[in-house]
């Protein structure tokens, strides 16, 4: 899905909303467990109660590897289920990043056999683990820029030259020279407030994907403050805050509560800016 | 695989070689195309004509993926192939790194699923991104230190204080205090000559996973001479000059031939130094 498309869909779902796929075999309801395929018939029932609030889904793959081939073939079909759903931006979390000849393989993994329009990358390796997901139309690198973690401070908060250039912002700064806003886009992670403003100062055009609204804490209102721009710019996710928002029978209409709630709260900073 | 069977395996065998799986599919010699799985068969044919003089095997995730769920299986079934040839160390290059629910769940993956000794990690999301892959007997967490392709020096090298300490050394430092040389090892590329004996300075007693020699360029000798222990301290990656160091009839014997060669180019350093 290209930007125009993307900045579309936002305006008609009037929705930065990106629902998390994080889904625990063993956390999906009691009346699911019986199905042959617990993870991927929730996730179904996930989609089909969101994904007229939701302009994005986010499948993270860690929770589909543990499951093994059967958590590859459920995450085939969640992927094949959204599509069939109607317009939607689909993210495999993955954070991939290797050398060339690797990481070209995993954007084929990902944009041609699995078909998600966008995949997350660690930006350790440099430029050559992460050129081989640009250039590809409709699709995008998500580069993790500032993530939303406590690790998060370990590293990628070290000054980078005499001035004090945080290592986000030099990656941030090198990797958006390496794409351009229509297949780039950041991760920022919502809990790191402090340093919203300055992301959104290094990238003014590109899109953000915003983890840690929800179960992680972050603030959606000083997200939408600092971060927000005339197209929308983010793409705010919430996996555990929707999936896991009720129990029981409870479960998909407290998903749908969530994620309408989420979205709700997003309206007026959409109207303020112009988006809508 | 605890260090001290890693260690005894080394001797035994005399031996610091790891031989990469990435095998890709149209790369497979004709005769292999016509069985059923053709990677799966390759892989095994590589791993019966090479098991005696390789320590270990690495098999590269990406390659797999790009084959959706008939890959995961190939995977599975590679990995069960090498346990059933006996005592050898299965690495799966993976480079995963998230927040700390998300790998929790990679560790149960890689781990407990696929039932791997070792898996790379990438350090960008901090300590929370690594530490859930430590403090499991006899299981691995190789974190990229200074890593083998052009990109590496992107931000590897980038200053991190007043007195120019390089990224890698301050990740490799930071990384080897949350963990132990039982559980820690660190990717150091082969290419990168120039920093080999520093990178040992600083993980005296760490295993190194060294990519990079063969179709890269890397120096073996350099390598050797720099960061080679006296328990061993390393494992030598060779991919595509393993795998297709022949083609046609030629490829299994060519293999065999190519891993000897490496096999015996170590020999006469781990007897200086007193390893064999």
């Amino acid at each position: 899905m290209d930007r125009a498309a993307l900045v579309d869909l936002i305006r008609r779902k009037r929705s930065l909303l990106c629902v998390g796929l994080d889904t625990e075999q063993h956390l999906v309801p009691e009346h699911f467990q019986h199905e042959r395929h617990p993870v991927r018939a929730y996730n179904e029932a996930i989609v089909e109660a969101t994904h007229d609030l939701a302009v994005a889904y986010k499948l993270n793959l860690a929770f589909y590897e543990a499951l093994g081939v059967d958590g590859w073939e459920d995450l085939e079909a969640t992927i094949a289920y959204i599509r069939s759903r109607g317009d939607v931006f689909i993210i495999a979390d993955a954070k991939r990043g290797d050398i060339g000849n690797t990481a070209r393989k995993y954007a084929e993994a990902f944009f041609d056999r699995l078909g998600v329009d966008a995949v997350t990358i660690a930006p350790y390796m440099g430029r050559d683990s992460i050129t081989p997901f640009l250039g590809n139309p409709g699709r995008w690198a998500v580069v993790l820029g500032v993530t939303s973690n406590a690790g998060a401070l370990d590293f990628q908060f070290l000054p980078t030259d005499p001035s004090g250039t945080p290592l986000f912002e030099r990656v941030m700064r090198d990797v958006a020279s390496w794409g351009s806003p229509q297949d780039t886009m950041f991760v920022v992670g919502a809990t790191r407030t402090e340093v919203l403003a300055r992301a959104r100062a290094i990238a003014p055009d590109h899109f953000f994907l915003v983890p840690g609204v929800g179960a992680q804490g972050g603030d959606l209102q000083a997200v939408l403050d600092a971060t927000l721009t005339v197209d929308g710019g983010l793409l705010i996710n919430s996996s555990r805050g929707i999936l896991y928002a009720g129990t029981g029978p409870e479960a998909i209409p407290a998903a749908r509560q969530a994620a309408e709630a989420l979205r709700a709260a997003m309206e007026p900073a959409l109207r303020a800016k112009g988006v809508i």
